[in-house]
C-alpha cells in the first residue's frame, strides 16, 4: 500500500490520484493532450500513461473518444484505471511493457498515438532513488522502440504526437523520419530568448507534407522569473486552467 | 562575357559584382557570416562560395582571417576572386568541385567550415531555366557530402555552420549527428507566430554539449507585411547594415 495524494488538473475538471513519492505528473502530459488533434469517435492509444494525466485531459476537451493505454508500472496503471472511473471516463488501461501490447491491442490500428517518453536515457543517468520515478524518468525501453510500436499501432493517415526534452529532439526526429511523415515541431519555451525546453513533435502515418519548425509556445510571461507566484502566458494558462487546445502554429512562413 | 551588376552589401562596406541573372545573393549568406564564431587568426574555408558573400561579409567582420573557399561554377569563382580583389581581401579561392577538392586544401584543417548549400533537391523540383542559378539553387551535390567533406576538413572542436531551409533540417540533422557533435540549431523566421523559414546549423567536431535548439530570430516586424518599405527588425537591420554578429540566443532554459 503506498501513500497518494488527489490533485486538481484542468482548473479542477479532473482530479488524479498519484502517488506522493516517485514520479508525479506536471504540466507535460497536460500540454501533449492539449496539442491532439483529435476529433470525436476517433481512438487514441497511450503508450506509458502513467496515472493517465494525458488521456484523461485530452477526454475533458474532446467527448467521445475511444481510450485505450499500457503503463508498464502495476502501481501507476491501478491509479490510471481508478482515476479513471473517479472522473467518469471509460479508458482500457493494461498493465504491460509498451514493447509487447496485449494481443488484441496488436490487432487495432488507432487514429492517434500520444507518448510522454521518459526523458533521460538511464545509460546517460543516475537512477533516482525511487523506483517508480526512476521507471517513469528514466528510460528502460529504448526511444526508437516507443517511435516503432507507435508507427506500427497507427491507422493510415493517423497522428503519432510525443512530448520530450528539446535536448532529444535529433534522436527523436531520426527514429520517427524512418516511420513517419509530415513531422511537426512544437518547441516550449520557459521564457521569450531562451532554448527549448521541451518538444512537442507530431508526425503522420503515410504523410508527405514538408517538415515544419514552428514557432515556440512560451511557458511564462517576461524574460526573467521575477516571482514565486503564476507567471504563465495567458496561452498556456488557457491550456493548463480551462482544458484550451495548443495549436501548432500558423502554418505560414 | 556575361552582364554583371556592383550591389553594396553590410552598408555599403561591401561591393560584390555578380550575374545579372541567375544565382544572385540575398540575406541569407549575410546571416551566414554573422553567426561564424570566427577569431582574428583562425582560418575558415567555404564550400560553394558563389561570388563570396557569406565569406566576404566574414571578413568584414573579423580581421585577419585566412580565407578559402571553392565554387564549382566558374564564372562565380572568377568574380569571387575579382570580389576579393576590389575589396582588398585576401582569400584563397578556388574552382571546382567540393566533393574532390584540390589537394593543397585535403592537407589543410581549418577552425571553421561554412556553406549555403544549394536549397532546393534537383530531383524534386524542376530545374531553373538559367544554368549558373539551376547549379547554385538546384542540388547537384548531395546534402550528405556537404557535411562529410566539412566535417573531414574541420579541425578538432572546430566549427561547421550551415545555413539552409527549415524543411532540410531533420535530413540535416540526421548527416550532421554521424559526423559532428555540439549542435545548436538557429531558427529564422520571416516574422513573430510564423514557421521558421531558415535555419542555421551550427556543429562541432568533437563536441559533446547537449543540443539546443534556440529562441527562434524574427526577421521583420509585426505579424503582417504591412509595406514595401524597410521592415527589419533592429537585430536583423544592424546585420545586414553594420555588419554585426548573431548570436546563438541565451543558452539559457
Amino acid at each position: 500500500m503506498i501513500e497518494t495524494s488527489e490533485n486538481a488538473f484542468l482548473g479542477g475538471r479532473l482530479t488524479l490520484r498519484q502517488p506522493l513519492k516517485g514520479y508525479r505528473a506536471g504540466v507535460d502530459p497536460v500540454l501533449l493532450a492539449a496539442t491532439i488533434p483529435a476529433k470525436s469517435g476517433q481512438s487514441v492509444l497511450e503508450l506509458g500513461c502513467g496515472v493517465g494525466t494525458a488521456l484523461f485531459c485530452l477526454a475533458m476537451r474532446v467527448p467521445e473518444l475511444s481510450l485505450a493505454a499500457v503503463e508498464v508500472q502495476p502501481t501507476y496503471a491501478a491509479l490510471a484505471r481508478e482515476n479513471a472511473h473517479a472522473n467518469d471516463i471509460v479508458a482500457d488501461i493494461r498493465e504491460g511493457d509498451l514493447a509487447t501490447l496485449p494481443d488484441d491491442f496488436r490487432l487495432r490500428l488507432f487514429d492517434h498515438v500520444i507518448a510522454n517518453p521518459p526523458y533521460f536515457d538511464r545509460t546517460a543517468s543516475s537512477p533516482a532513488a525511487n523506483e517508480g520515478r526512476e521507471v517513469a524518468m528514466g528510460e528502460g525501453t529504448a526511444l526508437s522502440v516507443w517511435v516503432d510500436v507507435a508507427a506500427r499501432r497507427l491507422a493510415p493517415k493517423g497522428y503519432a504526437t510525443f512530448i520530450h526534452r528539446a535536448e532529444r529532439l535529433p534522436e527523436l526526429l531520426m527514429h520517427v523520419g524512418k516511420k513517419l511523415g509530415s513531422i511537426e515541431i512544437l518547441p516550449l519555451q520557459a521564457r521569450a530568448g531562451r532554448d527549448a525546453g521541451l518538444v512537442v513533435l507530431r508526425a503522420r502515418k503515410g504523410g508527405r507534407a514538408d517538415f515544419r519548425l514552428c514557432a515556440p509556445v512560451m511557458m511564462h510571461e517576461g524574460a526573467r522569473h521575477e516571482t514565486d507566484g503564476e507567471s504563465y502566458t495567458p496561452e498556456i494558462r488557457s491550456v493548463l486552467r480551462d482544458g484550451a487546445a495548443l495549436a501548432f502554429g500558423s502554418n505560414k512562413k
